[in-house]
């Protein structure tokens, strides 16, 4: 049993080394001798844990799927809004997210690239925002299928440009400027004015709050919900 | 001068090569002996015009500002949405523009990141976008500079992602998505029924539409116009 919680405390350490060294390095520049120096772990510790560096980047890309819980929201737009600005917020603090996220770009011309990183958020996103739809949260010519596929490809290149202009830093406002010229294309106007934007939502403490009367997810809500 | 031309024509075989490889493996797996058998040059000839990977890989970024040239166009934000639809298309195409583009993100992390291939296009949208406002083709909430900023953010990951799914075949029909969603919030309402989106404008033979009766750049046109 302790030697169990050994060998997990060990597989996290090895994470960690290996994050930090993708997160600087990308996948091709990262090595496992830098890995192993920066962790104080030995090759062979390395080795039972990740046979190769393609395993240790596969688990810390995994990371990335652990992230994608989408927050219980009474408007399931402000669902979407907010698993944007929690990702972005986590972002800028944790180095295995952010090494996931860039393992992801740094496959991307691969000659069979892995479509998971993009595939998961599209997927979860599409989901939400057809909820959204049922709900009566939509405009009619926002589709949920376009609209995950554009917010995933504009999250992505806006956390890069992110990376090289201050460290992620001002990723949640950029992410919330994103979303001042999407959300009028996507949201029914009437629900506008109980929307938050507001970048500080990223850490996780923010209100949530019910929509107008006679939408699902009101005190008042009448229209079906998905069962 | 038949020399001068012989060492022109090589400086192009080198870039050339040299853009298949940092397409393929990006900057850090990118190998100068790798090059140089793609191109069937000599080493000699690879140091005489570029005396590091370094060298090599700032002239085939370079290339990306000479892409950056916007379309003439009566209507302003037309000229916006055609360099972005533009550019789309030339990706598909273009594999030094392609390998450009990848040597900017790959760049990302780096402790000195290079922010001229993102600082230049939105150089050059803010200033479209700012002669657009003049010229009263935009919304009174829409920013220059900060949809300047979203645009290349979001066109930075909408490739990238459309390399992954589909070797950027789709990539001028995901582009003309994201601005059926971003134009609401962007376009004077009466502009909206003069602007085109269709993918198609990137293979550059569109018409040009002159704006509405009364605007700048219509045969009415009585607004100022920047000196």
């Amino acid at each position: 049993m302790a030697q169990q919680a050994r060998a997990i405390r060990t597989r996290r350490t090895i994470l960690q080394a290996a994050a930090e060294v993708f997160d600087e390095f990308g996948y091709e520049g990262a090595s496992t001798t830098e890995i192993i120096a920066r962790g104080g772990f030995t090759r062979g510790a390395l080795y039972f844990h990740f046979p190769s560096k393609e395993a240790l980047a596969d688990a810390v890309m995994a990371v990335q799927s652990e992230a994608l819980v989408p927050p219980v929201r009474k408007i399931r737009l402000q669902a979407v809004i907010d698993l944007t600005l929690l990702f972005a917020e986590r972002l800028r603090t944790d180095v295995v997210l952010r090494a996931a996220v860039r393992l992801g770009v740094d496959q991307a011309s691969n000659k069979n690239p892995n479509r998971a990183p993009y595939q998961e958020p599209i997927n979860l996103i599409e989901q939400l925002l057809k909820e959204a739809g049922d709900r009566g949260e939509l405009l009619p010519g926002a589709d949920p299928q376009e609209v995950a596929r554009t917010l995933v490809g504009a999250f992505t290149g806006i956390q890069i440009m992110s990376q090289v202009y201050e460290r992620r830093q001002a990723l949640p406002s950029r992410i919330s400027v994103l979303w001042k010229y999407l959300l009028p294309s996507l949201a029914a106007p009437e629900l506008m004015a109980y929307l938050s934007t507001d970048p500080e939502r990223g850490k996780g403490d923010a209100p949530d709050t019910a929509p107008p009367e006679g939408m699902v997810g009101s005190a008042y809500g009448s229209l079906p919900t998905r069962a």
